[in-house]
């Protein structure tokens, strides 16, 4: 589905090892990129620990603010994946081994040689009224509660549910971005790009610096959902920067 | 300073870069690591866009929270860097132009050669009662205001940065870790594992689950401040995952 209305997200991180510095997380990034290309558009992230108030204040602040949640990490089977039991308690719902994802789960399990014991199927728990979301890799599934979706922390398979489960999901007008390299400090094109933001106030410009091997460069980026008005300001603002002999030859 | 209560914090990035997908954060890591060795427990991150209302809410917040706040990004000189100004509304405090950072900038920049023109002194706003943090890569300061602690977003600039703000800062217990290597989906460690958390539960102990080329493995991590129990914790959670023939040879 597509309409005119932005669709608005946040992510939730949810782990210790990522706040401990043990794990670099690879999701934000994947989830940014994902959704900016489907046209949703992520306005926060949060990453709190594996603490259940922690979560539970998160996800009801986050979905009470933004069109979609989406939460990686904390849904296998050891003690400390606590993610789908505080999401059940920010819903006010109960928990319970869900007969759908057992039996995606057991013929797949059986498959691989693998025993449903207690402990795997602690990552058939899902809370009533959720929706599951697949997992092609290693078949446990997330799942969707109202407009929170729950995925897992390992990059592989949190990548397939986010696939799944954005299939479902509203969207709003897709961002087209072009960007403009400077080979040179940002203080020197600042004038110029500020006055050219204040002649395209519906274009969003931002600048990106880089500092490699003691040169500076930038990278300006003009976002807009409207190509044809992205197209009009990038050109003028090359053409400018040229002009002013800023662009090189 | 070192005293034997708990020293938290929060990180604060901002930037419409990191949301969009185009830029792949590199700073929560960075943070997260140092804050660990020096010991101070970070608690939570989040990442918001270059608005003023989200930063302004997103300080206030975090640092009634946490002992520390430590922002990136948004203190270069282009119109999209508001977050000098932006903290500076969250304390209800003026910002100007700092001599002190003028002082510093000036003499670096004809150095370079350089000119301190109007959009470089933007980089030396700094709000009233901030104490200036050093940039010993590009010169230009961050800040420290209270409890919030505001950095640039460049990562090589952000470290220099961190590097000098935290010589300051009150820490608490350092967190000692172990981590123990499983070769096998984590889901045959589980019940082990809990049973081995609930004889020690004054140590902290995460499972984090690879998969990689078909094979599942987990790292099984303890954390506590008192090494010596940490190091009985995880001596005798490798006797008994050996005992079970669940640790190699």
């Amino acid at each position: 589905m597509r309409t005119s209305t932005t669709v608005t997200a946040a992510a939730l991180v949810i782990g210790d090892e990522i706040l401990s510095g043990r794990t670099r997380d690879k999701n934000i990034g994947t989830i940014a990129g994902h959704l900016n290309e489907i046209g949703i558009a992520l306005r926060e992230v949060r990453v709190v620990a594996d603490d259940e108030q922690a979560i539970v204040e998160a996800v009801n602040e986050l979905r009470a603010r933004y069109t979609y949640v989406f939460t990686t990490g904390g849904i296998g089977p050891t003690h400390d994946d606590i993610t789908a039991d505080a999401v059940a308690k920010a819903f006010g719902v109960p928990i319970d081994i869900d007969p759908r994802a057992v039996a995606l789960m057991r013929p797949a399990y059986e498959k691989r040689g693998l025993e449903l014991n207690e402990a795997r199927l602690r990552m058939a728990r899902i809370p009533a009224g959720a929706e599951l979301v697949a997992n092609s890799v290693s078949i446990a599934p997330g799942f969707r509660i109202a407009n929170v979706i729950v995925m897992a922390g390992v990059p592989a398979i949190m990548e397939v549910m986010l696939r799944d489960a954005t299939k479902q999901l509203r969207t709003g007008p897709k961002m087209n971005a072009v960007t403009i390299r400077v080979e040179r400090p940002e203080a020197d094109i600042a004038d110029l790009f500020r006055e050219h933001q204040a002649l395209y106030p519906d274009v969003v410009m931002g600048s990106y610096p880089s500092f490699n091997d003691g040169r500076y460069s930038a990278d300006l980026v003009l976002r807009s959902p409207d190509p044809t008005r992205l197209a009009h300001a990038a050109e003028s603002l090359t053409a400018r920067l040229r002009e002013k002999g800023l662009l090189g030859a």
